[in-house]
């Protein structure tokens, strides 16, 4: 049983841990059961090397990075929270967010499932050989709707449209659960035309992210 | 003022609005202060050529719509909920969405401005020339982002990753406010080499997709 984990790191994930932590009476000390590595990605293996071995674990949460970069500890896990965090939130970024582990023995996944739940998570096993595109799945769903929304809002700023529209919208989506509306799922292609025309006379340089994006959806 | 509203069509749109006009007790009679159009695009023309002009108002619901859809009633608007409705929720679908009013009268404008606010919407005015790309924009917010879950959810399935574990992650998106995180964010073109190499070996269909969305991401 976790009784101690120590946090290393406190920027956007290493914050809403600690936070999360703290509420749930977890003590945090230099012999913990669990260093959790909450650092940029380029500096882990260096932070790894840096830590004397001990009794305890060591985790990261990369969504990127191997577990061969907490060598030499041998007792470790990959715990990889689903989530885009901002410092302008706190440990309740974590509640129903789920979680990747990686792990190389049954003990060590046994650890980063308990450490998930202990931090209100929904732990679920990731094979080290599917972190690359595990991690490309996660940045589509969430670096990339930044993306759309910043496309669409710029579209809405060149038609006078208020760009604070675009989030009930898009909550909306998602509140739905993803049903596609709108003029490819009626299998409008005139209207879809429109749009084209619409974009290569004054938003030309989104005519290739259209265009890949409408071929992805239509069925 | 508007007193009595008849919606025409009972689909996903027109649905909500009737719910929300019983809510705030408005009549529906064939001569109301404004018969509203909630129909299948393609049936927009066919229904207004139907409708004896009368003292009332004549609106319709489309974004992709022109107005001249509408002959030959001449009183009369677009009235576009920034919205993407479905059957399993109600009138709490009108909420906090915004809607693009479009009229060619000061007056036309305002019956629109007042429907709308009547319904619980934030209303705009959308010039009739920017409809397209107007349209465009909001189908990039909401029809593309079923695409990026979608596109998401199939790698997660190939990774054995739980696809609902998307949501939390695109909804935690959207309460960052659209807060750009991940490899792309950070500069990491190594991780994003990754996610290509590992979408080229076992989701090609999805490469294009990927490679537009990064380019768009990239500073």
């Amino acid at each position: 049983m976790i009784e101690s984990v120590k946090v290393i790191g406190a920027g956007r994930v290493g914050s809403a841990v600690t936070a999360r932590l703290a509420e749930r009476g977890i003590s945090s000390r230099d012999d913990a059961d669990v260093l959790l590595l909450c650092v940029p990605d380029t500096a882990i293996a260096d932070v790894s090397r840096g830590l004397t071995p001990g009794r305890g674990w060591v985790g990261h949460t990369s969504g990127a990075t191997p577990l061969k970069a907490l060598d030499p500890h041998e007792r470790r896990f990959g715990l990889h929270p689903l989530q885009s965090f901002t410092r302008a939130r706190g440990a309740e970024q974590l509640d129903g967010t789920y979680a990747a582990i990686t792990a190389e023995t049954d003990d060590a996944r046994e650890v980063g499932f308990e450490l998930a739940r202990l931090l209100g998570l929904r732990p679920f096993a990731l094979a080290e050989e599917d972190r690359a595109l595990y991690h490309a799945g996660a940045a589509i769903a969430s670096n990339y709707l930044v993306t759309l929304h910043d496309a669409a809002a710029e579209i809405f700023e060149e038609v006078g449209a208020p760009p604070e529209g675009l989030r009930p919208l898009m909550q909306g989506v998602i509140d739905s659960g993803f049903q596609l509306t709108g003029p490819i799922a009626r299998g409008d292609w005139a209207t879809v035309d429109r749009h084209f025309e619409a974009i290569r006379a004054r938003k030309p340089k989104l005519d290739s992210l259209y265009r890949v994006l409408a071929e992805a959806t239509a069925p």
